[in-house]
């Protein structure tokens, strides 16, 4: 089969790979629905994470099971499953606290830019549908397996309840799903950061009330404007910098909740600065699986259209364009037809 | 009278003062039954927090009100009251909110090292007793004022819960006290770490139902191992150094939680640490007035002695000592008479 590989910073390519097998009586094997470019994907390919051998990539997935090994009872051949960027027996008391994307038995998912994809601890992992979702679902469906369930989790961890006021910083497709969650969760006010027109619209039509184009010093002030000088209850950081996180819990109430669901580069939080905040902080990979079956239902009952985030679709032969377009952020995020 | 000034790095005086009198209509002026001193009072005295200039001590208190300016209804001449080391107006947004050590009109106490006091916001700072105690009852009423009342934060930031596993990182007043506050709060396990015999009877009193006396890593491996290799739910860092704070974080299980209380000297979280962690932190200033009236019940009811934290009682006059016994760790926390 034809699988993504990253040789090196914007070296991206499609070549040949072995078709993935059982290789323990715990996986199943996938036939791919769709994939896609995830903008963590984004940090090996601008050279900010070092790539030393050629490397598969992508951990988004859903698809049809083509086979089970031996000793896997949850999920069979034929059903439509989606699972997370984190493996997981969801049995271990990681798992049974909430935390599935900090499993015992964890591994990180990064082949799944093919048509084809091994799944270990599939039981624990995988969620499947009761009947095989039509095409318009795919991408929808495709987002629960990561960039919704991290904006979900960005929403969650930040603590959004009924009648709050969030804040998003980062308008990638993650600060975007964290909009509609905010919403979801019944966030009565929602200010989306974001300085791009297209980016504004669809934070928009997922439930922002306000938009703030500004960043940094300016952008905290316009916050405390808005919020009559008190501050938000809830923001979620969506980018992952240095920059974005002082603006995050610059922007925050005393008291307030501030979560980051993306791999920090190079962040250090000053402890006086944090203590005098007086913020919460909390974040991590975030446990997908905690969260699945209720995205995928809501996905399901037409509650949400999280595939709006795909604004781009290639076939997987044009996956090194995908990636390009989201690094020139022409494209929010690049859905691959495999 | 007679109040306490620090001059530089263990130089402390006791000289005359002029006595504090009204200086707006929201002051009370109270004639101390006790004062004390506080950890974080050795961070100037060890020269770790710089004195540019001979600068008033002490910010824990408790006595009688002797004025009140014109607006202050809440508390009058004669009553017994204790207050926080942060005053507030208890009215603001992050008062409502629960934070009122970060109130939009906080002032810090610094005078408190002496016979008379001026509180500011008396209103929204001081909570005042029905009757006045018996003078037993006054060293565990003086603890509600800040080191209780920290100790309890401490706790409650580590969303301690019944039935939890707890963590106390660091055995001075603060984290024995967060040891008693999590035994309030229902903990099944609570963990002390610490290296002194007499402070480790003191926790146990307190309701510690293990001892961990080594440090570092391998006080690390000790929890993982008294936790079946999960981690703490709940970890309440009460040191305030780097190592400390490492220690707590890496105690915790993933999705647990760390609260951190005093000032912070010098210490830096690594984003990524924190992120793969996946840790809940959240700390500051304790917000003791949100605490203060249930605490002074807990203790007028005697469900609690948190008194037992003063091991050492002295004149006014021999501040010097005290703060000399707590630096060189002969006493845990001392009692100033007045």
């Amino acid at each position: 089969m034809q699988g993504t590989m990253i040789y090196g910073s914007r070296d991206i390519r499609l070549e040949e790979r072995p078709e993935p097998k059982i290789e323990k009586p715990t996986d199943a094997i996938l036939r791919l629905s769709a994939t896609c470019i995830c903008g963590s994907d984004l940090w090996p390919y601008r050279g900010i994470q070092p790539i030393t051998q050629p490397t598969t990539m992508g951990h988004e997935y859903c698809g049809i099971v083509e086979e089970v090994g031996n000793d896997v009872k949850n999920v069979k051949r034929g059903q439509f499953v989606v699972g997370s960027f984190a493996t997981s027996d969801n049995s271990c008391p990681h798992c049974r606290y909430g935390y599935q994307s900090s499993c015992m038995q964890r591994e990180f998912m990064n082949a799944a830019q093919a048509p084809y994809l091994r799944v270990p601890l599939a039981d624990g992992t995988l969620v499947a549908t009761d009947e095989v979702p039509s095409q318009e679902m795919i991408p929808s469906l495709l987002a629960t397996s990561d960039v919704l369930g991290t904006g979900w989790f960005a929403a969650d961890a930040a603590n959004v309840k009924p009648g709050g006021t969030v804040v998003v910083v980062g308008d990638g497709a993650v600060g975007l799903l964290g909009v509609l969650s905010a919403k979801q969760m019944g966030a009565e006010r929602i200010i989306a950061m974001s300085r791009h027109v297209s980016r504004q619209k669809l934070a928009k039509a997922f439930g922002a009330t306000d938009i703030v184009a500004e960043r940094g010093d300016e952008g905290i002030t316009r916050i405390k404007e808005l919020t009559k000088r008190i501050g938000a209850d809830s923001v979620l950081e969506c980018v992952g910098t240095q920059e974005s996180m002082m603006q995050a819990i610059q922007c925050t109430r005393p008291g307030g909740f501030v979560s980051y669901v993306g791999v920090p580069h190079g962040i250090e939080f000053k402890g006086e600065q944090l203590f005098y905040a007086h913020v919460h902080l909390h974040g991590g990979p975030a446990p997908v699986r905690r969260f699945l079956p209720k995205l995928i239902s809501l996905v399901l009952e037409e509650k949400i259209n999280p595939g709006k985030v795909f604004d781009l679709t290639l076939p997987l032969a044009q996956v090194a364009e995908g990636y390009k377009a989201m690094d020139e952020r022409r494209a929010i995020k690049t859905l691959l037809k495999v």
